[in-house]
């Protein structure tokens, strides 16, 4: 058994789908377009719950359902802190959704009634701490997620190639690596480090089916290498473009804002402005380091064939040398 | 020509090596002891200049042409904006030392002496702009240090993952990665980003040979996971073990204090203090995130040898997938 060989790897088996890779479930950018066309491709489609309503969450459940043949698998993240997570959950379980990713709480309190409802459950980690608690909390997968990913992140500040050697070597549980990666090399380079699959973010964000504003979707095309920063430690660290928002944030630490002035700064629906509205001056863009490389908006289809031929590339100059 | 073959990888054709190993110059850690026993092995050991007064320096260049066979490949690293800078550059080029690894300056300044002096020059980048400027600063290999790596580090903070790859599509010298790498999983996971081959310094500095004080070896195996942190950035980014001088720093922060006064709390002789007398209290211990992983103090070949054991079986378990 082989992990290289998709028939046989293990988070394929799994999560029930052809390829190791899963687009992450991002607020106010994965809705049920994107992951339908992952999930129709072969890969792990996600809806990022983070950013819904309940109501909104039921539309997305409700269309993916429409189109998806019944046995292709796909998933719902869902951030463990989120204010309606109840409401979230008895939709999660009324629609039979296959897999939930849960990030951003503790994964003993709602795991053991997502599997006893038949659903399969991953949670993101940033440490081997976290990840050990995972697989004691009886979570099926752990995503092993480094400092270089966009969005919330953790405080060790781990990054990919540090993080995922060590959550792999500490669990027995499939260790999906996330952080850093956007093509078939960073694929197979976190499956060297140990991991069994990926998850990528924003590489799909640039994506056509991604329901990121336009604008924003051109501003990662246009961002220097060093576009993206890790702020907000005092509250929770999230990674973003710098914008001007971004330099106001700069602005209040340079006046010593407290912890409270932060969050009074960022206020509600700044991601929602920024990321799902296009306001590149005033909005939260959620983006990870990649976003200073990545070229060209594309059909996720495409994305996720491209990264396939260069995974199998590499994999063949290997075998061929 | 393939580069998982070292017989026909450039790096190794380059430095004259046998292995795409180079043992980071690290300030306090890595004199002609270490050094040598790497290049004795086949990698290539690095004398760190950088903490050397240049009597000393001459002192460790005389030791390590005494004991290794005059044909045999080592470096020496040298931070650019070290004060004495052309003392050493003077002793570099009388002792006809065969490679040089410079850091943290412009590599303009030194580079077509050291070349005209039949020396080959690699240089330390964070960013695919600093790699460009080198290779038109005409030097034979960047090596593309990652947010991860201890010591000095760039303002970027891109990560090994997301960097390795940039610098190594942009640039057509050779390209060695460093920041993260410990073993030969995270060795092989460098080459597959697109490196030729990787420096490595933490997992040294926890070797034998090592000249860091054994009680900065042993405080290193007992580092938790989120042991180190990227702190000082008005200054020059550095990471650091959390020590009790971390801790004096983040309360200078707390107190808002300026980078004059961060300059004056820094002081001098920290990191002999710590690295060197093994003050863990007071001194400035520079490891990078690896050291919550590093779990035995071990002879540098021995080091050398379970990487390159590591990396053979993963390379054998893909070619036989």
């Amino acid at each position: 058994m082989s992990k290289w060989n998709f028939e046989t790897n293990r988070l394929c088996q799994l999560l029930g789908v052809k390829y190791p890779i899963i687009q992450a479930g991002m607020v106010w950018c994965s809705g049920w377009k994107l992951a339908k066309e992952v999930s129709e491709y072969g890969g792990l489609g996600t809806i990022g719950a983070g950013s819904m309503y309940p109501e909104i969450l039921k539309e997305h459940l409700q269309k993916i359902q429409n189109v998806l043949p019944s046995n292709t698998p796909y998933a719902v993240n869902l951030p463990l802190l989120y204010p309606q997570i109840q409401e979230h959950i008895q939709l999660i379980i009324e629609h039979q959704v296959p897999i939930v990713i849960t990030s951003a709480g503790n994964p003993k309190t709602w795991t053991q009634t997502l599997k006893s409802n038949g659903i399969k459950v991953l949670h993101v980690v940033s440490s081997v701490k976290f990840a050990l608690k995972a697989e004691e909390a009886r979570v099926d997968a752990v995503i092993a997620e480094g400092f270089e990913a966009g969005g919330h992140n953790g405080r060790e500040e781990l990054t990919t190639m540090v993080l995922v050697p060590a959550v792999a070597e500490a669990c027995s549980i499939p260790v999906v690596a996330a952080g850093g990666i956007k093509d078939g090399k960073s694929m197979f380079a976190a499956m060297t480090l140990g991991a069994d699959g990926v998850q990528i973010g924003s590489r799909f964000v640039c994506s056509l089916e991604s329901s990121a504003h336009d604008t924003f979707k051109k501003a990662i095309l246009e961002a220097p290498e060093d576009a993206t920063s890790l702020t907000l430690k005092e509250l929770t660290p999230v990674r973003l473009l710098k914008n001007a928002f971004f330099h106001q944030i700069l602005q209040a630490y340079q006046n010593h804002a407290s912890a409270e002035e932060l969050r009074n700064l960022l206020g509600k629906g700044r991601s929602k402005k920024g990321m799902f509205e296009g306001n590149l001056e005033e909005g939260e863009l959620e983006i990870g380091q990649v976003a200073g490389y990545l070229k060209d908006i594309l059909p996720a289809k495409t994305i996720l064939q491209h990264i396939l031929d260069e995974y199998h590339a590499i994999y063949h100059q290997i075998k061929n040398s």
